[in-house]
């Protein structure tokens, strides 16, 4: 139903773009003047095959069009070769090669939208946008002349500003030494990587390649206090193209947080120590996942780190004594887009870097990360998120209102501060079953395949041995020791024990219960469930503060992040009282979800904006002045300290029959034990 | 004449502000409301004194106002304190202090303008505008709080907002590690230095400094192919602290530009080395006059850089070989705003740079900073501006048309490819007479006060001798070897002289005249004559060249800048046909323009934005491809080449009689000599 002679109309799928353009357009160009989201890297030349398309074949009455191949011109020259040379999809065409004889309905897929959604491999997320901040821009600049002489720099700026309607580009000084060489060696034709922090803001020259090359690398960075994750992703799709991991080197410097503050605070040079190490890590970790893949570290042209606020801070080069002490003040917490080189880092000279805003003075950049990642603010339910280091970050919340502190679970869940404990690393205990009428205790052990009691685990454990037991590991084993009747529910040793099994053990005044008798003994003392309890009280406090402030006496969903969230088993969390009472299909691990968040602000824009704009709105909530913070601390030490729905546990769980005992009061064997009151006893 | 019981009127001279504010306004809040400039760093606190102002006294009747001392409030506790220990200027109060009470006018003195006019030094330049992209500010920041835990730069933000009106204020990565220290030691009162390139643009975090430090210091940067030099500005009133100069350490890699260009094509690295030898100097430089001031470089918070293009791109570290060879490419022309240390410069850690635009390929940022100190499109006359380096650069217009070229004169005007040559340093001889009569030579020499004919001479130049000639010293001599009659007006020497004149002999096939018959024997050949007239040839010819285009056949004034038009006597230039013809009086030097103007830039926001708008509409001519250029080219090579205005010459030379006498064809003595035409012979 065209309107003239000359004119047809174009409908582009599925953004319902629609309009008329002259015969004989493009369809690139019609997408360009219907606004349609169509990529393109090389600009109509053939090249890049970004602008791939499905001309739609058949009626649409709704748009009074009949639409038909026959209504596009048939591939050419240009086409053919690309399609000889590259491949195009199955039914597609180049649109920036297709011009348009007559009325069309066309298809856009996702994968030639600049724009666009993919698919995340964690479980329970949906998708993830890609609008990358970055775009490689092919250009055929004028050659200079005596008779016009402006710089080779205003000659590419001028030709980005007409082929791609970029205006006002402004120039790193990083790139200015290799700009003349590039546009020689290319013979004026050029690939331009531009970045725009804002869609606002002067696009920035991060690079010129000759000839076209598209590469666009991105890296995600997760500093942990232990160990440092990257994922290299190539910014154009999101696809993460290789994925590493390294010790943080800051650990030859304290093991946990505050030994790392106090070094920044009694070691002169301490912080500029630490800082050195990280980024050194960092570079050394770019450089491997970039050579795994192919590629060279100066190929990333941008990169996010996330951390909690003394990772944060130690990577900015910030002494990180304040949030050691009250009030916690963070030196810095909003978003920062900066400069990679400005960080120590060896990426593209002018590549940039992005941490995404810390929340509060404990509750980090990760945490934003994961509240990216999980994405509480577009769900009705309400939703408590938990991440565990040495301390607890917790998030609670839906679309209406999102709450967040932290709280302080000290080291316990990390294995320190536990007699046999030890960082989760080859040779710790990680998991842990206890059998209900023996109380003999079973193990697996990290890096070794079968458990304790299987076939070949003698051999498989003899090059590592048994070396301590993990924070996983002391959860199970403390959640085991009580669904076994070896403590009580207050978390003191059933004495009875000591005499009539051989797994449990008088220490001093004190007992054990011996996981493994080799050298060293490993087993969980007074002291250790007690630490327990601790740690176990405080997260739980902090969640129930969180519910109090929000006014709900329940969550929808629990999601537990991170290598705690991998590695805990929700229902033992539960059983333990962690976590407040859900029903357990609804507890998940979010998976690496600070990463996952840290992958999704690496390539969308909109993310980073989403982010901020959350951040700013999140309600922090400070645990140490919270009174009833205390209260919930002392009415959670129990075990399980609520009422926990342990038939609908039972269903679940793995080993039905001798917790179904355990939760039951014994007589004879044990002592009579009450069932727990809904608030502990 | 208040409008109501409450209000009173107020107006500011001299910018004319006025209307009614409520009865007990401060003035400086008066003036913040009414839209009067009156500057301050303290933000009200009666510490800086920069917002002192005067209360008139009388009636105004174009106001209907009578304005009195009276109708303010008397100075209190803060304003005593502060003169007693800083002293109030005569007649002044603190504007911050003083609260109204009824009618007033208002005398804002230029020292109490944020924006205002300072007087330069120089001789012909009027006025220099002072409003400076850096600010200092006095500020007090919020205590971090539990309750509330914004990050401290989040609070510093706030602050600048509510008390500055900054919104949207940005981190440098480099202030980030000393920003939580400074607000402590300053009990959370602090000066922040707050740079905004634009004046809609977001502000940028400089420094933080505790309690009141608004120390605020500029360097401008003038980095000649032989010496740089720097002046250390305070960058509140554009006042020079201290200057001084080194010579360009890229000397040992070439002396004239062409064999830099050639050293970096030739040599693996040479631009690297080239680009930290002029850097590293720059920082010594800036080390030196900091230190000559009291202060340190880390307090200089902003830079400029001026330099002819291929200085600019060695400092850049951009290979200048495009610009040894057509079409003389610059690789970056346009201004750029950029983080100092991006050029390897330790000020203060977050300190700016900027680089005015170059014009051309041969036409650099230096000749952008002349045209700025000279401000030739402000007037209606036609000004011939000529910067005299290995190539000339020349700019003719006025307030309708500005054009510029460069033209190749060669490195015989700095003393280069002439048989006894030297850079200007002590040792060379800078000025020469010679006797009318006698031809007898008498010189002076670089570094000695006597002339060679005078008393002390001898002694005085004993401890450097007498080592060479050098540029200015050369254009003498064969300007006064032509006014004497020992060169014809071709350049040919008198042969007559040879056998007549002891000061003349045969060299060879050719002559030459000795000037200084010591070890060495300090002669001018003919090769010297006929270097020196190609090169006037050229830089004549580019005048004329730019006056054909601009469509003129005189210029009104002719201005000489730099080293060249220090030197060089302008009386000479024109008798050798340097320049077009022009009124004596209206030739003058420029002195150190390219300095000025760089010192413009630093203290100017308006200033950068005055010259990026210059240049963009400066009309370049390229000499190497204008046929006219060869054909004035040959028409200049003639001594003096055009209808030169002897008469007037001769009424304000300092050798009068003799000048007459060689103008005169003389009979007799020596060959018969006719006039020369307007355009040579």
């Amino acid at each position: 139903m065209s309107d003239g002679e000359d004119k047809v109309r174009v409908v582009f799928l599925p953004s319902g773009r629609r309009g008329e353009v002259p015969k004989g357009s493009t369809l690139l160009g019609a997408a360009r003047a219907l606004g349609a989201d169509i990529d393109s890297s090389c600009g109509g030349r053939a090249i890049c095959g970004r602008c791939q398309i499905r001309v739609m074949e058949g009626d649409f009455p709704g748009e009074g069009i009949r639409s038909s191949v026959e209504h596009v011109t048939p591939p050419g020259e240009a086409e053919t070769k690309y399609d000889r040379l590259r491949g195009l999809r199955e039914g597609c065409r180049l649109a920036c090669q297709t011009r348009v004889t007559g009325d069309v309905v066309v298809d856009v897929p996702p994968e030639s939208q600049i724009h666009h959604q993919v698919v995340r491999k964690d479980a329970e997320a949906a998708e993830m946008a890609v609008d990358p901040l970055v775009r490689a821009l092919l250009v055929d600049v004028e050659r200079p002349d005596m008779e016009n002489p402006s710089s080779d720099f205003d000659r590419l700026a001028a030709a980005l500003e007409e082929e791609w309607g970029l205006s006002d580009l402004r120039p790193s000084a990083a790139i200015l030494p290799g700009l003349q060489k590039a546009l020689r060696e290319g013979d004026w034709q050029v690939t331009a990587i531009v970045h725009q922090a804002d869609v606002d803001a002067p696009p920035l020259l991060l690079d010129v390649r000759p000839g076209f090359d598209e590469t666009l690398l991105g890296l995600a960075v997760d500093i942990g206090s232990t160990t440092i994750a990257a994922h290299l992703t190539d910014l154009h799709t999101g696809e993460v193209l290789a994925a590493g991991g390294i010790m943080n080197p800051q650990i030859r410097f304290g093991e946990d947080l505050m030994s790392r503050v106090s070094h920044a605070m009694t070691t002169d040079g301490g912080t500029e120590e630490m800082r050195d190490a990280v980024r050194e890590a960092v570079n050394r970790l770019a450089a491997d996942v970039t050579a795994r893949a192919g590629f060279s570290p100066s190929d990333i042209v941008d990169a996010v780190f996330v951390g909690n606020p003394v990772m944060h801070h130690l990577f900015l080069g910030i002494d990180p004594r304040e949030l050691g002490q009250a009030p916690f003040a963070l030196a810095v917490g909003g978003a920062l887009e900066l400069p990679a080189r400005d960080l120590g880092l060896d990426l593209a000279p002018a590549g940039r870097a992005y941490l995404p805003p810390c929340i509060a003075g404990h509750v980090g950049a990760d945490a934003a990360a994961v509240v990216l990642a999980e994405a509480p603010y577009e769900r009705d339910e309400i939703s408590l998120i938990v991440d565990v280091g040495t301390n607890a970050e917790i998030i609670l919340g839906n679309r209406e209102r999102l709450l967040a502190c932290s709280s302080p679970t000290g080291p316990a869940f990390e294995g320190a501060q536990i007699s046999s404990g030890q960082r989760a690393a080859p040779g710790a205990i990680e998991r842990v079953r206890i059998d209900r009428e023996t109380l003999a205790p079973r193990f697996r052990v990290i890096g070794v395949e079968p458990w304790s009691d299987e076939e070949g685990f003698a051999e498989a454990v003899a090059e590592t041995g048994v070396t301590g037991i993990c924070g996983s590991g002391i959860i199970e084993a403390v959640a085991e020791m009580y669904l076994a009747g070896i403590i009580h529910s207050d978390g003191r040793f059933n004495e009875a024990l000591a005499d009539a099994c051989p797994h449990v053990k008088r220490v001093g005044r004190g007992f054990a219960y011996v996981l493994h008798s080799g050298e060293p003994e490993i087993s969980v003392t007074q002291e250790d469930v007690r630490a327990i309890q601790l740690a176990k009280a405080a997260l739980h406090a902090g969640a129930r503060l969180l519910m109090d402030e929000f006014g709900t006496d329940r969550v929808d969903r629990i999601r537990l992040a991170g290598a705690f969230g991998n590695h805990i088993d929700p229902l033992h969390a539960m059983i333990l009282g962690l976590i407040p009472d859900c029903p357990p299909e609804h507890v998940s691990s979010a998976g690496n979800a600070a990463g996952t968040g840290a992958r999704m602000a690496l390539v969308s824009r909109e993310a980073r904006r989403e982010i901020e704009e959350v951040v700013r709105r999140i309600e922090k909530v400070e645990t140490a002045v919270e009174p009833r913070f205390q209260e919930h601390f002392v009415a959670a030490m129990a075990i399980p300290h609520a009422s926990a729905p342990y038939e609908s546990l039972a269903a679940v769980v793995d080993l039905p029959r001798p917790m179904m005992a355990a939760q039951r009061p014994r007589a004879g064997r044990r002592n009579r034990r009450s069932r727990p009151s809904p608030r502990g006893d």
